[in-house]
């Protein structure tokens, strides 16, 4: 054995999940010290950003235990050992599942399927992140749980529904996160916080034992700190589901296709400011676009002419709302744990439609469905902004159009990845995001595996004293 | 050449497709002879079924002489020649779609896309033929187009929503017909009379050009003289096509699955009184299963525990009359030609329902979807009658009951085939329902050919002169 020096705990917390499960096999490091740099790094720096809602040392040291036993035996699963944090949307049996919402203690029968599956695959689940309320949000300034602050500048939203999970993730306080994808909430938080995050093809990832939001646009998320993590992640939980009505039978092979830079038709969209991005944004985009121009291969521009980001925005949310009002009945009802009023108005914008308008907001779902065929009959990749804005004031106003960009793969069905593209002038971390046609999941990856490289953007991730 | 004798009008108009298609390549008829017959036929006997809303001499003509052209030529469709009824609710270009409403006298643009097919094959289209009003029913008693007679029994329903596209089949008004089924619009009639139908897998033959009923729900249905007619129509008409939402790239191979009788897991539904089946069903339903004991394999009796046949049927009528509310928002707002009061009053029950209740409406669908696929896989094929009653009285009371059993296979989008097992004790003809998995169309068929040749049931065709 040649003497490597331990490695530092800032590196243990700053590093990918592919270079962690290295050092893990070389035995540069070992499940339980990992374990303890990232359970001190929680109680350390959680007061400050409030990432996690819950999480539990006893739960932490007990499941690195047996990382470490398997290890000892010789039979270790995929992420054996790799602290992961869970959106407190996801069922983790015997705790309660709060999904932003008011704490009734009950607790959850059984694991969520992806926690089964992150259980089965030698996982450390390190605790619940923070979210908006119900998930309905796009900011985590949540009003039972307090505000989750963004890593990068403290006093500005992490983005969300998912911004516990992106903010622990970038900070060092869990090597990746799962959380849920409806309209953006995993890759809105990602753009914000600099991360990398894949929403997958509908159906893709079991949705069972996740608090439902909206049934057409439900998706699993995955946040992590690169690409090559995202696709790993993906290979240990997508799958079919019987008990999961909306699970497919995967068609995208578990290894990525060939793929030809030469050869590839990149749609990249236009008109970025009459869709209300910002101007910091497109400065941002165009950059990184310049510095890929070897890569988009014959890049053409997209209009989406008849498509109205808006209007899908807001159709999907009437979905999500008046489903909600069922999903949530028990909670709207219960008086002495009330949810906030902000959250109650929402859905009561939803009590106020009727079922016609309710079938109204569904033929945007076809509309998607089109749009999504006829622009993956001429492109390859669709690129754009992750969001039209970077992360703002916790305190100040909230955008309206968060999840303008993001929110036609959900309608569409379609997996889309966000990765980091560049920063703003005032230094905060904006997200480049890729969009494929349905099953295309792991070329969409590969795609952002080689960006990635070239971009080199990821912004140095703010591991606190 | 053998001089073989004419074939009678009557062998023509009771012949099956498949026998004509034989005929016509032996030479024992002509395309333009065949289409006279079932012109004069049409001609004939029309004013007292009332099954064609319209129907055009000049074009079946026309269309007989292209096919006569074509055999002379030697480059013949699949179903060169085949007299074929099409159900007012798919454009026919030129012609006005009424899908059962008064007629605004515009006439679509272009063809539905299984009228494209069909006369790519060669088929000769024959007309419109009647149905409930906006698909809204099962009794096909129109009130702007008259009630269509059940051909068994003058004065009798044919059942609906398809049925003026049954009763022409029954009556030897067409060899085949187009149909829709949102709840079991083609399998319903097919059992009063006494037909053969397939209800596909959803999106299996494409719905561009069909007035939509229910997007979860709607099927273009298939009916005919026997299986085998429903095969080839299935072939000609199957297939993936981008420009409808909800088409699905075909996992079904198109040649049938081996399948060994004695292998066969065949579920036979239970406690059919308790459900609403009326014993004059149930005694046929028991004789045709007497008949077959030999083919059912290793038959169980499944009750649908869980499932409310009722309940879904009602959730099913929310999702169709929610969704009608825009699509004839014209016709509900046209006063020169106004739809009827129980219409308006059938669609004015969704008026008052909110969208919460479509979203609770819709959590049918996955219960509907899990039940499908827990059921198959304990059994390859579920068996029931197709309605609950026979044939009624058209002035008489409509049982709420119609579409019980029929209704499962939309929510859950499985294929299902109605063969005729028997007749009432007073002589009215009634139908076998054959429900399988998702994609498994080729193989129910095949199971379907096998008990149809065993049952004979077929119900004389009622030729009348």
């Amino acid at each position: 054995m040649n003497a490597l020096p331990p490695i530092a705990e800032t590196d243990l917390r700053r590093a990918s999940l592919c270079q962690l499960l290295h050092w893990l096999a070389a035995g540069r490091v070992q499940p339980a010290p990992l374990t303890e740099v990232y359970l001190q790094a929680i109680e350390r720096l959680n007061p400050q950003l409030n990432a996690y809602v819950e999480f539990s040392p006893a739960l932490m040291r007990d499941q690195a235990r047996s990382a470490e036993h398997r290890r000892r035996e010789g039979v270790i699963g995929r992420l054996d050992g790799i602290p992961i944090a869970l959106k407190d949307n996801f069922d983790l049996a015997g705790w309660p599942t709060r999904a932003g919402l008011p704490d009734a203690g009950r607790a959850a029968g059984q694991d969520a399927h992806v926690v089964a599956r992150l259980r089965a695959s030698g996982a450390v689940l390190t605790g619940k992140t923070n979210m908006d309320e119900g998930a309905l949000g796009a900011v985590t300034d949540n009003p039972h749980f307090g505000p989750t602050h963004n890593p990068h500048r403290h006093g500005y939203t992490a983005g969300g529904s998912s911004g516990g999970a992106a903010a622990a993730v970038a900070a060092g306080l869990a090597v990746a996160a799962i959380g849920s994808d409806t309209l953006g909430s995993i890759r809105i938080p990602a753009s914000y916080c600099g991360v990398f995050a894949l929403k997958p093809t509908q159906g893709e990832i079991s949705t069972r034992g996740m608090t439902p939001a909206a049934r057409w646009l439900d998706s699993v998320g995955l946040l992590a700190r690169s690409v090559d993590d995202l696709t790993v992640l993906l290979q240990v939980l997508a799958g079919y589901d019987a008990d999961d009505p909306r699970s497919r039978r995967r068609r995208v092979a578990l290894s990525p296709p060939d793929w030809e830079p030469g050869k590839l038709r990149c749609g990249v969209l236009t008109q970025l400011p009459a869709i209300g991005v910002q101007p910091e944004v497109v400065q941002v985009f165009d950059a990184a676009l310049a510095t890929l121009k070897h890569e988009l291969g014959e890049a053409r521009g997209v209009d989406f002419e008849d498509w109205h980001f808006a209007r899908g925005r807001r159709a999907g949310l009437l979905l999500m709302e008046a489903e909600m009002l069922g999903t949530f009945a028990a909670q709207l009802a219960d008086t002495e744990r009330p949810v906030s009023a902000k959250f109650r108005d929402m859905l009561a914008y939803a009590r106020h439609k009727s079922a016609a308008d309710y079938a109204d907001a569904e033929r945007v779902l076809d509309a998607a469905a089109l749009k999504m065929r006829r622009l993956f009959a001429q492109i390859d990749v669709l690129v754009m902004p992750t969001t039209p804005q970077a992360a703002f004031p916790l305190h100040g106003p909230v955008p309206d159009s968060q999840a303008d960009l993001t929110s036609f793969a959900n309608l569409a069905g379609c997996p889309a990845v966000s990765i980091p593209m560049g920063r703003t002038p005032d230094g905060l971390p904006l997200g480049l995001q890729l969009v494929g046609p349905r099953g295309s999941d792991l070329r969409l990856l590969e795609l952002a595996a080689v960006w990635s490289s070239i971009l080199d953007a990821a912004p140095e991730y703010p591991v606190m004293a």
